[in-house]
């Protein structure tokens, strides 16, 4: 590793590759970030293809590191696993007026907010899809080869930033994810809040529209547990599915029989969509 | 599932299994508990043979139930995971004068307390021998073929116990194991406080010393990271290697190169232990 923007910060063995945490300056946030690398064996010596993974509402970079169960796959495969945070950080960083959870600090959304005061800082779609892999592509032994993948609000970006830039991704997959944010409790809140009252803007941000009418959308696969908290009413699979059907697109969509929104669903399907993605990572 | 001293608290499908939480009153401990089941699917035609795993210092049963990533296997083998507490809890009992990590609440060491004030409640090798198997093995599907493991002051709490019930065990394993907690500040400052002065009672806790002296020795594997913090000083793994050796038990102690004290450590080895434990938990 070269390191120049990145710094060190932690550095673990694990699954006999290296479980890693970096701190960087963000220009595109303005604020110093965090985020995590899972690192497999094969990157000692070649540069190897990465999963990005975006991290539900509350959620840090250390959530799905510590708890998916996802480094032993990732190593047997040769597949670096990239853990952003899941909202710009620090004291200067406009949170939620009254401190909720569901928008602000830890609830980014993956979007290039509009409105101030969170314009400043919550420009994380931008961070996702441009900073960030310029920096782990250009200090990491990591290619420029790259899938993307998420819970909750991070299957909600998952989606909508791998339908947008299907040139960049080779496959999609998401957990439980936000399907239909400009219809659902949750995304109407964070779109209002970040993107204002043009509710024209939103559209850019909802999966469900973003797949009926994409040109070209890329391999998709999609876990629902029916015995999620947030199931249908956050989270509108049906919409999804509908749009599917409607393009055509192919999306492998599921419905996992008496699975929660917690990370046991996560680890039990984990394996499944590392290996879904590796059809395309490690396609030559 | 027959419940009448156990109170179900939570439940989540994992891996075509459940994660379960039970609460109930503690006749030995003499307070309320809280502990941890992973059920494999097989459990639920059939009563499964359990693996005890004991945790360590400042854990509560949910460390290892949502960082090991150990239902995988367990699914798969069909083998039950039975993950308790680490020490007795609540508002009436003893902790630490100065509230230090390593003595009291979330500290029991596995040892029945002979001094006051800590004898009313800290008798946690009664509660993982006897009362907890008993609860288990009357209310749940889960049979009386048992195995026992454990990591840092469970891993001691694994070989202890193992070793002085060669009857009601079938195999013993450890992550990062005290080792020789008579000669160890965390092992020296707990069997004073909880044993008090007359040292021969610490004896019965060292797995050092029971295995040197073992009459029986069930079949042991022991994995330690070589950049795990606390190694050697407090773990002092070269003494049970030492014991082992004069009293040719044949227990396989492995040194990890670049592993620390983490879960991540235990996520990398916790299948070898899994199908380890197998080969006596599955034997007819």
């Amino acid at each position: 590793m070269q390191l120049q923007q990145l710094t060190l910060a932690n550095e673990q063995r694990c699954f006999a590759g290296r479980q890693l945490r970096f701190q960087h300056r963000s220009t595109v946030l303005n604020c110093d970030m965090q985020f995590s690398v899972f690192l497999p064996p094969q990157a000692e010596h070649e540069a190897v293809p990465a999963l990005y993974w975006l991290s539900g509402l509350t959620c840090t970079d250390e959530n799905f590191s510590s708890k998916a169960g996802a480094q032993r796959v990732a190593a047997e495969l040769g597949i670096a696993l990239i853990i952003p945070d899941t909202s710009p950080r620090g004291d200067d960083v406009a949170d939620d007026p009254d401190g909720a959870y569901d928008f602000g600090l830890g609830a980014g959304f993956y979007v290039n907010a509009t409105q101030q005061p969170y314009a400043k800082h919550y420009q994380m779609y931008d961070y996702i899809v441009d900073e960030l892999p310029q920096l782990v592509e250009a200090e990491l032994p990591v290619s420029q080869t790259k899938s993307i993948s998420g819970h909750s609000m991070g299957g909600h970006g998952a989606l909508v930033i791998g339908l947008r830039n299907s040139e960049r991704y080779r496959s999609i997959s998401a957990f439980s994810p936000i399907c239909q944010p400009t219809a659902c409790p949750w995304g109407k809140k964070a779109f209002q809040g970040y993107l204002g009252d043009d509710q024209q803007l939103w559209r850019d941000y909802d999966a469900s529209l973003l797949l009926a009418a994409a040109e070209r959308v890329l391999p998709i696969r999609v876990d629902q547990g029916d015995a999620d908290n947030f199931y249908p009413e956050q989270l509108r699979t049906d919409a999804l599915q509908a749009a599917n059907d409607k393009r055509q697109a192919g999306a492998d969509i599921r419905l996992q029989a008496g699975y929660d929104h917690s990370y046991y669903f996560i680890a039990s399907f984990i394996e499944a969509h590392l290996r879904f993605h590796a059809q395309y990572l490690l396609a030559k």
